[in-house]
């Protein structure tokens, strides 16, 4: 049955508005295809509403306190009350303002670029009912060649008692002022970002690591100059954590209990950054066999198709790194083939990733201990430790620590890890030039743009 | 006749300890060649004293007050007296006091590598009385089977009567506060770094400009944009601007004549940034026959090889383009020719350059017009305009612009060019990409990192 409104059957139905579904709807659009998109809150998902977006809005108000309580050393005098004066105090209710214009001015551009292409929203849930028909919770039933199921996911919190006391990260986008206290379980990228930006601005931050580390996957060495980063910024990193339960303080707020039964002191906030879930219950996967892995993530192979003809996922839903551009790159590359012609594929090899931690750190390719692991004696690492400019003026502690993991006789590089101001910026880069194909006389053989932090990517020894 | 100090006869010496100067002794030393080196003055040359260091930390300082002025709006309300409470007035005192701190640290630091490496300073220029002997200020000569001339540059005058009234960037780094009024006559880089840094710092300053547009060299079009930033930003640029002659003022300060002799407004101070010239003077290059080109360079070879054998020369001194990593580049590669046994060239294509103007602006390969000259219909333009994220929260007005420059079926890519917050880190990446040989979709390929200005680069379409 086609589309009870429009009388047409979709060449594509996309179920979830947020970025993947949206690249996927826009490109296959760009390629003529008639596509109907499902969703029933705010376009852009979890990256632009609860996510990368208002985390890096976050991260610049931030950064933004820590070069202010920098200023006064330098010379800026004219701050009030300099060190202890509140300079570096934000109104969260300003600044929020500010975020959730921006969000909303996304939100506009979106609806603007959906209606030029003629891209049909229902803004309901959809499920499954046949490989080629989906169901709207009002009944409606919608007809397509194509499905792109791309809901994403969602937080977790951990199975202990009184988890039900702490937030996650979309709870910490609802607040309203820096608490003065906080607990942060987790020690992935999500904990140490949510850690840096409310230490930054003003919270007593302690966080609590299951592991021995930070950032699994990223470089050991780095990690360990970002915890002392932290340390350095009055984080209390409390490494080897068992969390046994949570429990109300007298006074309110919270207290940890570790595995033993040691109780914490007291929190005014918590914050669980203990994993996420796709959001694959109530899709009809099961009923028209959809396959799925433990987790419930949709298992999608490297064209992004289910185990359904027809039945496309990319994103956070499926099994591909839960990034947000990866999501975009995959649904471009699926349009590309479903609906123009071409018979590009999504490369998952080599994506560079960025934390916004406190300084921001970054990779691409493998670390020293991944790249020793398969290449044994070949490896060769070349490392950069120095402090930026503005920190040496500000006589901050704050350095920075670039390495290059490199393979063989011709010192082919194969991992570059970045830790530092701008690391952020600087890698995109040296990304592209990775993927290429370099060689450390490649890095060498540019002239360096001095002075800057990224021309200590190409003078190292 | 042999060093009568040391009673050796040295494999190099070196005429001049700035950049290019040190890093061929060093690389020399290296590859263990004796090697002695004059400098009369302090380590480090133009770049470290009066160049891209002292004015790197200048513009981190007017980078920084643009911030300060941005974050009352932002929520940080702890700020005294709001926008025009002065929160974003230096103390240059205290400042200066960081920068210079800056600087010693670094000659400290050459000064313990010239220990390390055993390399013999002498603090006396020197002059040529033959290709293998020098003669320093105090008659001692000292002989050494290769020189290299690294003497670099100084800024000019314009020869107009009262040109001796305005200072050069010298005399930039040695003032102590921010006149209130300046004028500066120039359109090339210095001119737009110290327009910027000073009109950030509070000066009110006009831009006296003989061309039409600003940094010649650079893409017309992020030009435009840039000179529409600094309109922005309060700067007063004066496009075709003819100066006939400078003149004291009633009451202090000058005024500026144009070539009808129109008056300007009276400036407390006035900047000429309106050329260098080579610092050959005094070298004995007559003594011996090192040829000079008209403006008194000395000329070299791709091999940095003079008309006289055994005579070598890097650096401002030279033909090369006047940057520092391409001194440093140069001398190295030359040292590891004599010394090192090996045939490295040093490769002057596709240098990367940045500005530091407010936003930054850099470039590496060809412009637009460059290309279409040589390219014709065959060149495709990309290009990315765009609020970074802070900018955006902040309503400011200053907006970003990237543009690749592309050549062909393939779209390989022979221009980078980046205006914006950041241009200055995220460039360095893409030349080593650009270097290697990149097309556009080698750039589309590799996934984005979000949310960054860099990932603006490979999203372009």
């Amino acid at each position: 049955m086609a589309d009870r409104d429009t009388g047409i059957e979709f060449d594509l139905a996309v179920v979830g508005g947020g970025s993947g579904g949206l690249a996927g709807a826009f490109r296959a659009a760009e390629h003529g295809a008639r596509v109907v998109l499902f969703e029933p809150d705010a376009l852009g998902g979890t990256c632009v509403n609860l996510g990368c977006v208002p985390k890096k809005a976050m991260w610049l108000a931030a950064d933004l306190a820590g070069r202010l309580r920098m200023a006064p050393s330098l010379g800026f005098n004219g701050l009030a009350g300099g060190h202890d004066g509140g300079i570096d105090r934000l109104d969260w209710q300003v600044f929020i303002a500010h975020r959730q214009r921006y969000i909303s001015n996304i939100h506009a551009a979106y609806r603007r670029r959906l209606d030029a292409a003629g891209i049909v929203v229902r803004p309901s849930r959809a499920r499954l009912v046949a490989a080629d028909t989906l169901e709207c919770d009002d009944g409606v039933r919608v007809i397509a060649k194509q499905v792109l199921l791309a809901t994403g996911g969602h937080a977790l919190r951990p199975d202990v008692p009184g988890a039900a006391l702490g937030g996650v990260s979309d709870d910490f986008f609802a607040w309203r002022a820096a608490p003065e206290r906080v607990a942060i379980v987790g020690g992935g990228y999500i904990a140490v970002e949510l850690a840096g930006v409310l230490q930054a601005l003003g919270s007593q931050v302690d966080l609590f690591v299951r592991g021995t580390r930070l950032l699994n996957g990223f470089d050991a060495q780095l990690c360990e100059q970002l915890a002392e980063d932290y340390r350095q910024h009055g984080v209390r990193v409390h490494f080897g954590y068992g969390l046994g339960e949570v429990e109300s303080a007298d006074g309110g707020g919270v207290r940890l209990r570790d595995a033993t039964g040691q109780a914490s002191e007291r929190f005014d906030a918590l914050l669980f950054a203990t994993g996420r879930a796709p959001n694959s219950a109530g899709l009809g996967l099961d009923a028209v066999g959809v396959a799925t892995d433990a987790r419930g993530h949709v298992i999608v192979d490297a064209r992004h198709a289910t185990s359904v003809d027809g039945v496309h996922a990319v994103g956070d839903l499926g099994t591909d790194a839960a990034l947000t551009p990866v999501a975009i790159a995959a649904a471009r590359r699926l349009m590309d083939r479903l609906f123009g012609g071409r018979d590009a594929l999504f490369d998952a090899c080599d994506i560079a990733t960025v934390v916004f931690s406190h300084p921001p750190i970054g990779k691409v390719g493998l670390t020293e201990a991944e790249a020793r692991e398969r290449h044994g004696d070949a490896v060769h690492v070349f490392s950069a430790g120095f402090r930026p400019m503005l920190q040496a003026l500000a006589e901050s502690p704050q350095r920075s620590l670039f390495k290059l993991v490199c393979v063989g006789q011709e010192r082919r590089v194969i991992g570059i890890h970045l830790l530092g101001e701008a690391a952020d910026e600087i890698l995109q880069g040296f990304a592209v030039a990775m993927k290429r194909g370099i060689t450390l006389d490649d890095l060498r053989d540019t002239v360096a743009i001095h002075p800057t932090s990224a021309e200590e990517v190409v003078l190292m020894r």
